[in-house]
């Protein structure tokens, strides 16, 4: 047995985490390779503007691999991580992020990104995209198209699809099945309530739990959150979904019925302002709010800021506002939870969302699609999930059951009708 | 205190039955007689086509509280309660349907239903709907709209309307969230194995248990069958739906890989041979076999009866197949198991998804609607969620977070763009 | 095929039920059997006095065919089965019980199997042995021992033996781990909720209910109850048990803190009264009332009697209780409801459980002990298990973890000390 | 608002971990206090030998309030915080240990907290008992109790009492229902899991999961595993707990079943070789190994060592050993995950854990005991239990259904026998 201790150099750390993704994504490192493998992409600069840690490097390199042109840069100054980039850098990629920055310089690394005139861009909340249409008309003009990750982004891209200034074709990942469908409900569901636990040491079980919001993300938490042991509530305007949450056995009520005993409160609805300043005076001493939506406005951060007569920092990414006689405990200051306090999304489920970006992208290279939002086609969705069971080793079965009767037959008198 | 016993009589019996449902149908008994007290269904015909028990009992009253002339048969011949009937009957209502039938009987009461020239239809499997357009053309052609319960209904009626065969409108109850998101997952999933277990008397902790489908029923069941400690395994054609069951912790496989280890089947596809002739082989002996999807034929009962060497019924709704050195159990003759072998839907479920049926049918007579299907407008299912979460105490929270954005901001430098 | 329908006889269907139970009951049917073929039971009386159903049943004919001489009567006037006793009879077994008894007829059948003067009881609740102290002292002194089922008979058999009144050893089951640990949490927990779903055609996910009593049955009870998505609340009064119930995700609270929104209650204390007169009015309107723990007695329903204004039975096994202006349903006059409103424990536990008893017996009949209550040898108890999980296809691992030291290793110097 | 930044000094930032843990420890910082607030404490020497961090540390403060001389080390080398020493000193307390030790430096620093002379220890593992007893005999003789933490300490204790040379008598605090009942199921299942997937970022929905051993720390492994999706696997060598894991839902199995399959162990046997050199074979490629269970022995990791070709850490507290074609990778090097690669058990749970210690060691100071090991009083249990329910605002139900019969009301005809 020889002992080989890991390289001292960030860059070897940056490669060791590149590789233990690389694992735990057979999806990319299989079945996506193998159809980018048709020089689709040889020479094709592609700008990947994710949070820039180890999942979003690997895809980068699957991309060079196939050829591309990648430019790499990070879609939050909070996330980005050296020894990544680093390890990307040693690869020979361009990356123009620095981890440790603040929202001027990440902006002007983002228009660095531009200036390398990217043809298409892998973006997550349209952050590039927008700058470009901005700051870049020129550069803007000449992007084929554009392969957006999440569901603001994807508002964004509606927004301004609908004012007819988008002149390329967008592919939203966000409306695959193989994205929403897991990466919201299992890969957020898991991580936010990791972070909450991770960061304030706490226990679940038993805890006075509320989350605000019963989409995909929140019913993904509430529901890991309730299977911990946590007696949970759940905030929710639509009344269907409301009942749906009152029936998976979460309490359902107003800001009023279930703040005043909260103790954990997870906003999760995707808008702003979930926890406002009205609700502050309802929220119990000790409460911890995180957010697992999209945006770092779910909690209005400025309301705390201007009610609390003092602020300190007990634990790592904690800040604790004073309330009168009440502390109100913030997590990651209000930026996502798992992403800014954890290590974001577990691999296999960035695996499958990463392959519906690059099958995505590869779709925009070889089709000619009318500008406009698109979603990824039904069979190529389908395929990416068929690949992942595969390299579970789950064989799909085919269509067995008979879901078509002959109208004729009917009318004519059915097998009911003898 | 006084002792009051029941009366003797099976009207008498109904009749506490019927009173029983309305304890628990908040939605029906309130908000529903409210909006069809505009007079809107006063004297209007309406056949109520539905299982013809306690719950669908109380739907044909609160219709006929409301004015209409209501005529009452069942939707298939195992499935009439004769107490039931005779409360209707006492009641004044006109009922053609007795308990005890056969498929020719109920055949002929269908028709004797059709001939009192209904104007509305409120339907099961739309078996009224294409009898009428079949056997009496000249009433069929007279409808003014069918309000359909099933998936498998809807099918039937939207596969007439594509052949330019459907003079009417129809509402299709399913499409509603109100119901398909509550009756399918909640109703069936609690239903289908109480009705399992009852039947067979056997224990779910530690069983394997197959269920075939992952659609909303398939889902309910393999949840709850899980939740009860169950190990649970899921046969899917639909790769995605597949993957979600891996992760929802269901073992995904191919019949060949599932069924030779199962102790209980469920199959849950809404079409028909999804336990087919093929499988009989892949059974383990003393597997229990039972249909929670729509159609009696999801179970090839034909190709089990021609396979066995021998058939006996060793508990009531229970038929044991011999097969070589191998005895395959089949509960209520492959029919809904939760419906033939047990009492239906919970009361609760069956609130919400009647009050689609009678709000839609309320909607067809006082709306202008061109033919073909139709779904309630979303106003209408958000408010028959309303009612049902006031009856529970829950206030609604009004919508607070803003999840607009605007294009014109993002496009000259959204909030992260300072 | 040929195809042979049952018998039309009350015998041939109770054969048929005996045999479906054999089917489920590899313990008694394989390892209890080869125990007990050793001749020791040989020409033994023995007075079988358990709810006489088929599980009973086939207990009954285990015995038999080791050789016993059986007498069989029910524990309960209430539980007994016709076509099970006419199986028996039909078989050659001495059987005392008829169906549609009372408490009368029933006191008379236990004074007969009394008469039989058996060397051991395979007992339930105490009930012959109690009877013949009283009734049959000679034959009382006979006794060589007795094998008791429950909690509650164990208890009362402790009692007696404390007041140095009891001349034989007797085993207890229920201390058994493979009793009490399946029987209480998986059997009652799975069959108490079945009878209340079946009984009352209620929906359990979104329910409010309460659970009185955190031993086995109480969080088997509230286990299962959760998991299908009720709203579950505990009432408690040991504070440790009251702190795992709060930790397991319950609510627990005061009956002046959870009755009132009750709309599901289930009694498992075991004792007496645990919702008496003081509670009746703090229940809800519509309430539903079950009793899974030992006594009939666990729900006051004197007390409810006392207090209704009137009683009426809308539906089989439920009585309505008008309290002023609020109607409380009792289910199955307070009875054990997954006996009395269902068919009590899944074959596969009462495999379990009668496999304790059985050997217990053969211990007895086996082995000099001191007269007292004792519980059967843990290996024994292993044995049982390990039957069990052999019919599973469950190989048991080895011991491989040396969880042992050495003390004289530690004193002088442990493996951290180095 | 006045913006308060922490302190700039590693005291600083312990106080402010402290003071974190102080706001969930209801128990420790009120029913605690109250109780050594007698002087019974009063200038009594106690060694407080636990993983020093801040949990452990506010224990030693509420020891210091109450008037006692308290010595604080750390009971493991590696889990030792250096600012929450600082704290400890700055507030002026006995610090004997150093994060980043090794185990030779710990060793001394064990020595020098024996070197204090103490009269009571508050110990974990026996750490300090058993080398006082070796290196310091005059010091061990002058010991009035210990309070002990763990099952391995208290077994380790026992078998020293069995031979006679425990001259003191000594607390077991995992006896205390408080302690093993919260800290073993909820503290471990919570935690241990946590430190798997923060370790790994990977996903546990869908990922197939062996835990080795069901007993408290293993059953609250598998059932939170489960509860959130994973595949789960049990191993166990005792039959009755094999059949609990398998009616659980678990899928129990011998090592060569369930090792070849799975993606994740926990070892959780308390005992040595868990995982060992004849399972290594066995295990899958991309296996990630962790030890929830007792001892540094669980996984034999010499083992692992010795068949490697080579070792790699691709990411913290990550060891991938290459066996053959295959990669096994182990998390802390076997030591405790959730506490050498996470924060230890939630707050909330060491707040019972603690008290138990607390009290315990005021018990042996305020009453005379025989040598040997005991368990803390049952009310004193159920005290803390109460103290805890108060702090979560739950009233306790006081006794109410009567479970006593009287025996001679029974032998003269009970009840039942009217």
């Amino acid at each position: 047995m020889s002992l080989s201790l890991p390289g001292p150099t960030p860059a070897a750390v940056g490669t060791a985490k590149i590789e233990w993704v690389r694992r735990r994504s057979p999806v990319l490192d299989g079945f996506v390779r193998e159809r980018l493998g048709d020089g689709a992409l040889d020479g094709v600069t592609i700008a990947v503007v994710v949070h820039l840690e180890a999942k979003t490097a690997f895809l980068a390199t699957v991309l060079a691999d196939a050829g591309a042109d990648v430019v790499v840069a990070g879609s939050n100054p909070r996330t980005t991580r050296q020894d990544v980039v680093e390890a990307l850098k040693e690869r020979g990629m361009t990356v123009v992020a620095a981890a440790d920055g603040d929202y001027e310089s990440w902006h002007q690394e983002m228009l660095a990104a531009a200036d390398y005139g990217p043809t298409y861009i892998v973006d997550d909340g349209a952050e590039l995209t927008l700058r470009m249409a901005r700051h870049r008309p020129e550069l803007f003009a000449r992007l084929k198209g554009v392969s957006e990750e999440t569901t603001t982004g994807t508002a964004r891209l509606q927004a301004i699809a609908e004012t007819g200034k988008l002149p390329f074709p967008a592919m939203t990942a966000n409306n695959a099945r193989c994205k929403h469908l897991f990466d919201n409900v299992y890969g957020t569901g898991q991580t936010g309530i990791q972070a909450m636990l991770r960061l304030t040491n706490r226990q679940i079980a038993g805890t006075h739990l509320v989350v605000v919001g019963y989409g995909f993300v929140g019913r993904g938490t509430a529901r890991y959150a309730r299977a911990l042991g946590a007696h949970t509530y759940v905030i929710e305007t639509d009344p269907v979904r409301a009942l749906e949450a009152h029936m998976d056995g979460h309490t359902v009520g107003s800001p009023a019925d279930v703040l005043p005993t909260a103790e954990m409160v997870f906003t999760a609805t995707g808008g702003v302002r979930a926890i406002g300043e009205e609700d502050l005076a309802l929220l119990r001493h000790d409460v911890v709010l995180a957010n697992v939506g999209h945006s770092d406005l779910e909690i209005d951060v400025e309301a705390l800021r201007r009610a609390a007569t003092s602020i300190v920092h007990p634990r790592e990414a904690v800040e604790t506002f004073r309330l009168g006689d009440r502390d109100v405990h913030l997590l990651s200051s209000g930026a996502l939870v798992n992403i800014a306090g954890g290590s974001g999304h577990p691999v296999e489920i960035m695996d499958l969302s990463f392959a519906v970006q690059a099958v995505g992208t590869h779709y925009l290279a070889t089709h000619e699609l009318r500008p406009g939002v698109h979603v990824i086609p039904e069979e190529l969705d389908n395929a990416i999930a068929v690949a992942k069971l595969r390299s579970l080793g789950i064989s799909l079965t085919q269509t067995r059951a008979n879901q078509k009767e002959d109208v004729k037959e009917m009318m004519d008198g059915g097998h009911h009708d003898e």
